[in-house]
C-alpha cells in the first residue's frame, strides 16, 4: 500500500483542501524534509485567489519554510536525517545564459518548489507533511536559530536582494511603500544600512504600527494623508531612494512625484501587471527605476544575518496555526479578514 | 531709433515669421553673440506643432548654436569681441538643491536659452541675427572647430550624458531605439565606447543608412521586419543595453522584450508623455530603466571630443540653409516632408 500524508492542496481558487495525498519519496540526489515552519506568502494568497499562473490546481504550496530532514534518497551525501535545514528552493538550470552569468533568479527553465513555472511546470511544496528538495538545495541551520525565523529566510532574501541594489543608503531619506511583510523587511534592511530617516507609506494603521518596530521614522497612511504634502515637508525636493513593495499604477506614479530629481526608484512590489505610467516626468526628472525580483545568494546572507541576530525577522509573524488550519487562514486573507502581517503554518 | 534685427519668431502653432524685431542690449555680465550656426532640435519641432509647453508664443527658439561674440555688456572678463564661441544654454540658479548637488540640468529654476521655462519664463533663442547669453556660459572654440560642428555640441552632450549612465558599454550587444540625430550621436558614443555591436531600429531607411555611418553593425527597419525574431536570432536572450532615443509605448514595451534579463534600458526619448507599461515583464527580468535628460558638464566634454577629432558629428548635417529659409524648413518638417537628419540655419 502507497503511503499516504496529510497536505493543503490547492484544488483551485478559493478552494484549498486538506487531505491524503501520496507521500512524496526522494529521488536520487533528494531529501525529503518534514516542514515545521512554512509561511504564507502574497504569492500564495493571490494563487489561492486564482490570480497567478505560478500557482496551478493540484499544486501543493509552500516555499518559505524550514524544517528536519527525514529521509535521504540515493546518493545523497553531507546531509543527515534529523539535520535541522533551511532549503533554497529556486532549482534552477545552471546551464543557460542567466544561469552561467549568475542570474539564476531569472533562469527560465526552473522549477521553484511550491509553484508552478512555465517551462519546468508544477514542483509541490511544504504545505505538506513533507516535501521533497535537492540535497544540493539544503542550507543547514545552527540550533539556535528557530524554525520560525528561518522560514523568514525566503522573503528576507528578497527584502536583501532589493536593498542591495541600491549601493548608498547610509544617511539617505528613504520611502518604503508597502508595510507588508516585504516592506517590512525591506525596513529592517534599510534600517540596517543606517538611512538617515525611512518614511513608511501604508493604507491600513495596523501595518503602520509594524513599520516603526522595523525601523520607519515616519508612518503615513495614505488613506487618510496627503503624502505628498508631507512629504514634501519633510525634505528638500523629495527623498532620496524609494522602494516600492506594492507595485500599482497609484504607487508607481506617486513614487515619481515624491523621489527627488536624480533619485532612485527599487521596483519590488508586483500586484498590477500593467498601468498607465508617467513616463516623461519620470525622466525629466531623470529617475532611476531598479526591479528586483528574487534573489541569488541573499538566501544564505540572509539566513546568516538572523543567525547573527542582526535582524529581528519573527517580529512581523504575528500568527503561528496548524497545517490543518490552512485552508481557513487562506481564506480570511482572500476576503480581506485576516489581522495578521505574517502567517506561519506548523506541522507537529 | 530702436535698433532692430532679423529674427525668426514662433507665433503660435505652424506660424513662424523671419521678421524684424528690436537688437537685445547685453547686461552687466552678458554678451551678445552673432549666431553662425543654428540646429534645429525636435524639441523645436514639436513646439512648432504647438505640441511643446517650452516654446510659447512671442519666443524666437534656437539653443543648439554656435557664433561669434559681437558685443559685450557692462563688467565682462575673459572673453572678447570677435571670439568664437558655443554657448552652456542652461542656465541653471546655482542656488537650488539640485544645483548644489551636481544636477543642474533640473534645475526648477533654470532659464533655458531658445525655450519658455515655467519658473523662469521664455528667454530668447539664437534663431536671430543676435542673441544674449551669460558671460560665463561662454565656451571658446578652437579655430579648427567649424561653427557647423559646435551647434551639434549640445545634441552630442545629450548622447554623451545618456551613454556615460551606463558603466559598462565595452564588448555588449547594445540596441538604439531611433536613428534620428540624438539616436546616432548616441551610436557614435556607443561605438567609441567598444561595443561589440550595436543594433539599429527605426522606421525609415534612409535614416538607418545614416546609423550604419555612426557605428551601427545591423539595422533593422520595425516597419517592415520583426525586430523581436531578429533580435532572438543575434542574441542569446536579447541585447545587454538598449538605449530608447524615441519614448513611445512600442519601444518602450517592446524594448523589455529586447533586452535581457538583468540588462539596462536608457530612457532618453520624450516622444509620449504617458502611455500603459508592461510593468510586471519589466520587473520580472529585472531589468534596469536609467532615465537621461539634458546635461550638465557634458557640453564642454562633447566640444573636446569635437576638437580632438574622436567624433564625426558633421556626418548627420544634411542641410545648410539660410536663416531667412527657416520657416520653410520647420513647416516641411512639420508635413513629415523634410528628408533631412539634421538642419543647420546659417546667418550671413
Amino acid at each position: 500500500m502507497e503511503a499516504s500524508m496529510k497536505a493543503l492542496v490547492f484544488k483551485g481558487p478559493r478552494d484549498m483542501q486538506y487531505m491524503e495525498v501520496p507521500t512524496p519519496e526522494p529521488g536520487p540526489g533528494e531529501v525529503r524534509i518534514h516542514p515545521k515552519a512554512v509561511s504564507i506568502c502574497g504569492s500564495d494568497t493571490s494563487g489561492y485567489k486564482g490570480g497567478n499562473k505560478m500557482r496551478t490546481p493540484g499544486l501543493i504550496m509552500g516555499h518559505e519554510f524550514s524544517g528536519v530532514i527525514e529521509k535521504l534518497g540515493p546518493n545523497v551525501t553531507g546531509v543527515t536525517v534529523g539535520q535541522r535545514v533551511a532549503v533554497h528552493h529556486n532549482i534552477f538550470c545552471e546551464k543557460c545564459r542567466d544561469c552561467k552569468e549568475g542570474r539564476d533568479n531569472v533562469c527560465v527553465n526552473r522549477a521553484i518548489i511550491g509553484t508552478t513555472m512555465p517551462v519546468y511546470g508544477p514542483y509541490n511544496g511544504a504545505m505538506a507533511d513533507y516535501v521533497i528538495a535537492p540535497a544540493k538545495k539544503i542550507i543547514p541551520l545552527p540550533d539556535h536559530v528557530s524554525f520560525n525565523a528561518a522560514a523568514m529566510g525566503e522573503p528576507l532574501s528578497i527584502a536583501l536582494r532589493a536593498t542591495e541594489h541600491v549601493k548608498i543608503l547610509k544617511d539617505q531619506i528613504v520611502l518604503v511603500y508597502g508595510a507588508g511583510p516585504i516592506g517590512l523587511l525591506n525596513m529592517q534592511c534599510i534600517s540596517a544600512r543606517g538611512a538617515a530617516s525611512i518614511i513608511a507609506v501604508d493604507v491600513a494603521d495596523s501595518r503602520l504600527d509594524f513599520a516603526k518596530k522595523c525601523g520607519a521614522s515616519r508612518v503615513i497612511n495614505s488613506k487618510n494623508e496627503d503624502v505628498q504634502k508631507i512629504v514634501a515637508e519633510l525634505t528638500d525636493g523629495g527623498v532620496d531612494v524609494i522602494f516600492d513593495c506594492v507595485g500599482i499604477k497609484e504607487t508607481v506614479n506617486t513614487g515619481i512625484k515624491l523621489v527627488r530629481c536624480g533619485g532612485t526608484v527599487v521596483w519590488v512590489g508586483l500586484s498590477e501587471a500593467s498601468f498607465e505610467f508617467d513616463y516623461k516626468d519620470a525622466v525629466c526628472k531623470e529617475i532611476s527605476f531598479i526591479s528586483a525580483y528574487m534573489y541569488t545568494d541573499e538566501l544564505e546572507k540572509g539566513l546568516d544575518l538572523i543567525a547573527e541576530g542582526k535582524l529581528d525577522v519573527e517580529n512581523i509573524i504575528t500568527g503561528v496555526y496548524p497545517m490543518s488550519e490552512g485552508a481557513k487562514h487562506f481564506e480570511l486573507i482572500a476576503h480581506g479578514k485576516s489581522k495578521d502581517i505574517k502567517i506561519i503554518l506548523t506541522n507537529d
